[in-house]
């Protein structure tokens, strides 16, 4: 950040009276632009078949990471809940309509200054597609997951604590909210 | 927003090629200006004493809601975690120094743009004092609380489900996730 967007003024990287950390100031119109994470939300959508859970992952047709899979997911917007970001995501990287079930991760990326969740969901019917931020679209079992082709560590970390809680089911284990911290990048140069 | 940070040229608001959305945009440099909600993010520090549940809330020093009691809590910062969040608010505003416990709550208030969250927390010592933006803070039972001067809420909300879960505790309840959405103000002044 350069300039003021309330007045255009060049703003200086100062701490506020009041403040204990850095913000940009606007020494002419006194605005202060705080700068917080956002939000990326997403869902595990999930067709089960011959007693196997199959997850629709999206191969990715954007920067960054293009090429590599992903669960649907994208920056939540203003004036929706997580709740409406993991659909809305979910319809428009894969074509999908899915019913959500409950919060299933929670990860924190704060070198990148990012808050990750995902939901766990059922796929609907099989009528997906790939969106415009999508190569392709399909669904995996879990032997099948590309592991090493995943596109960020929180999908990946998510991926595993799913199957985690499932293979604990038929021991009367249950599905819970996971949280965690990525504290390093999958692959440095991504991050 | 009227200018871009980047190079104070007048911004547009329009929906920018692939997007489905108006944006900030720059016609100067082709910045887009995204604006994303932001995370608010507490604890309910417990002090446990004859078998009862005290809270520790805050009476707010500033606006919004001067005058009226919350669980320490404010905007999370780039560069922490959700739990570093908790932490340091609880710090910054009551002066107390928790043991933090799994995520409780995620509350959406969708029109101010905002997801609340707060962590179970145990108070560890006694030597909690206000913060620079807490007019005093103070433990509470439940049937103390005083429910007609909660700041915002969601921290009426997370109160109301916190104790629910305890007193389903001596039943084999337990505590879980709370996810909840805020769709109307508590006063309508104050959003």
């Amino acid at each position: 950040m350069k300039y003021c967007s309330e007045c255009a003024h060049p703003v200086s990287l100062i701490v506020p009276p009041d403040d204990n950390r850095p913000r940009y100031v606007c020494a002419n119109c006194g605005a202060i632009h705080y700068q917080n994470p956002k939000m990326v939300i997403g869902s595990i959508p999930v067709w089960e078949q011959d007693g196997e859970a199959r997850i629709l992952l999206c191969r990715r047709a954007i920067e960054p990471r293009h090429g590599y899979w992903t669960l649907p997911a994208g920056f939540m917007e203003n004036n929706e809940t997580t709740a409406d970001a993991a659909l809305r995501e979910t319809a428009e990287e894969a074509g999908a309509r899915i019913e959500l079930h409950e919060l299933f991760s929670l990860l924190n990326v704060a070198h990148v200054h990012q808050v990750h969740m995902f939901y766990r969901a059922t796929l609907l019917d099989l009528n997906y597609a790939a969106g415009t931020e999508s190569l392709e679209v399909k669904l995996f079992t879990e032997s099948e997951i590309p592991w090493d082709q995943i596109a960020f560590p929180t999908v990946g970390q998510t991926l595993k604590f799913f199957f985690a809680d499932r293979a604990s089911l038929k021991n009367g284990g249950s599905y819970g909210l996971h949280t965690h911290d990525i504290t390093t990048s999958m692959r440095q140069r991504d991050y």
